[in-house]
């Protein structure tokens, strides 16, 4: 029977993207790896999850690598439902989501469907890791990713997660010589000025773009965004307990008629 | 010019969804209301956004109300981005999603397309609340939340909310003289413990329909499942700052190779 740690491997960009390879290829230098991953893109899912409609899950080989493989029609956190709930006959010591073509860092983790499996596997107890890295790019490299992404795997595995936090690591683009280490650091407070592109398609009728631009807002040197625009691989702590505990002896306060 | 404060209305059941129809009814007695809601349901699809595909929005005349209405073909997130970012020519005062036919209450706030459209506002800026009835059925009561929609939401008005804060209010399945009244409370630790119920399809390929059931881990009487489930309506004020601020310091004790 192995000893080796069984991990779940997942992404958003799709079972074939280049980030998850990436990934799978560190993850079984430590470990039994099981990867249950979308058949296509899922950029932009947030938590979604499938309810009104069916699940398909493939078992498929795409390389020569020892893990077993399972491309699946539903959003990232089905995945993680999936692999925990009906596929895997024990706990995963391990959940990792990615390596994301794009940045998951400050308010991006919201419309995350790379973190929202992480923080899928997170809600199930098990530690878990979303690794994205900020280039946009289907040729993007991740060469300079491999070696952190085992570090801080490994040192999950160690040092495990505290209950009801998941990890938020971003790589800067960069080569590897250029990458000064790894810094914790806070979400920053940050949003996207959005914009509309307005066009007419072929039969005349009105549609739109979502376009726009991403602004930090936030000056703090203990952030990712300026881990990130300072070289360094930003590692934030990420919890799923949403109750903003310091609202609510304000709230308190408030008179309702009712 | 009106000095009426202007809400902006949306959810994630449809625009033709009753509890919308209801919350449309409620704003109306309060302010200058504009609805942007998706035009078929959304329920499950968190903070998904629409970055690969077109966007529609068509105004739209549901009811004889003073309202003005558009329906889109997106999520609700990109509902209330394209309330707030090409709609509108004014910022909103107030931005309220739901009603929702079913509960959003403890970790259920992560999958919810409700409450995400909530969090968009927010993340703008704009005052948002989301709101919730604990009965999944489409002719649900909505009777009962009246009163307290209202209240809750001249109380935002009137004394705003601390920035990054959102409300999730969530309506016991119950007559209004067996409401005990409102609640502040924390969200619950709980979670789903899902089943897939694996089919086959007339053609012969085998499919899954995610099932499972909620389970609260949480005996706090401090809680919104607590709240709900002794008559009270339950309000968690919500954060998008997700950083584990408590993780930080442990994770700087970690040695990474690097």
């Amino acid at each position: 029977m192995s000893k080796k740690p069984l991990i779940l491997v997942t992404n958003d960009d799709g079972i074939t993207a280049p980030g998850i390879r990436t990934l799978i290829e560190v993850m079984t230098t430590i470990g039994d790896v099981v990867v249950v991953a979308p058949d296509s893109p899922q950029s932009g899912m947030g938590h979604a999850i499938t309810i009104d409609s069916t699940l398909h899950v493939e078992k498929v080989t795409i390389d020569n690598g020892p893990q077993e493989e399972y491309s699946c029609s539903g959003t990232p956190a089905d995945c993680v439902k999936f692999g925990v709930k009906q596929l895997l006959n024990r706990r995963p010591d391990l959940c990792v989501s990615g390596i994301n073509h794009g940045s998951n860092s400050s308010i991006n983790v919201i419309y995350s469907g790379t973190m929202s499996a992480a923080i899928e596997a997170g809600v199930e107890g098990i530690p878990a890791i979303g690794f994205s890295l900020c280039d946009y790019k289907w040729s993007a490299n991740f060469e300079a990713c491999k070696a952190y992404v085992k570090s801080i795997a490994k040192n999950v595995l160690e040092n495990g997660l505290d209950s009801g936090t998941v990890l938020n690591v971003n790589f800067p683009k960069l080569d590897k010589k250029h990458i000064k280490g790894i810094k914790i650091c806070r979400q920053a407070k940050a949003n996207w000025e959005e914009e509309f592109d307005k066009r007419t398609n072929p039969q005349g009728r009105e549609y739109y773009w979502l376009t726009g631009k991403f602004v930090n807002l936030d000056y703090g040197e203990d952030t990712d965004e300026w881990a990130l625009s300072n070289g360094f691989v930003s590692v934030v702590p990420i919890q799923f307990d949403l109750t903003a505990h310091h609202s609510i002896q304000e709230l308190n306060t408030w008179k309702f008629e009712e």
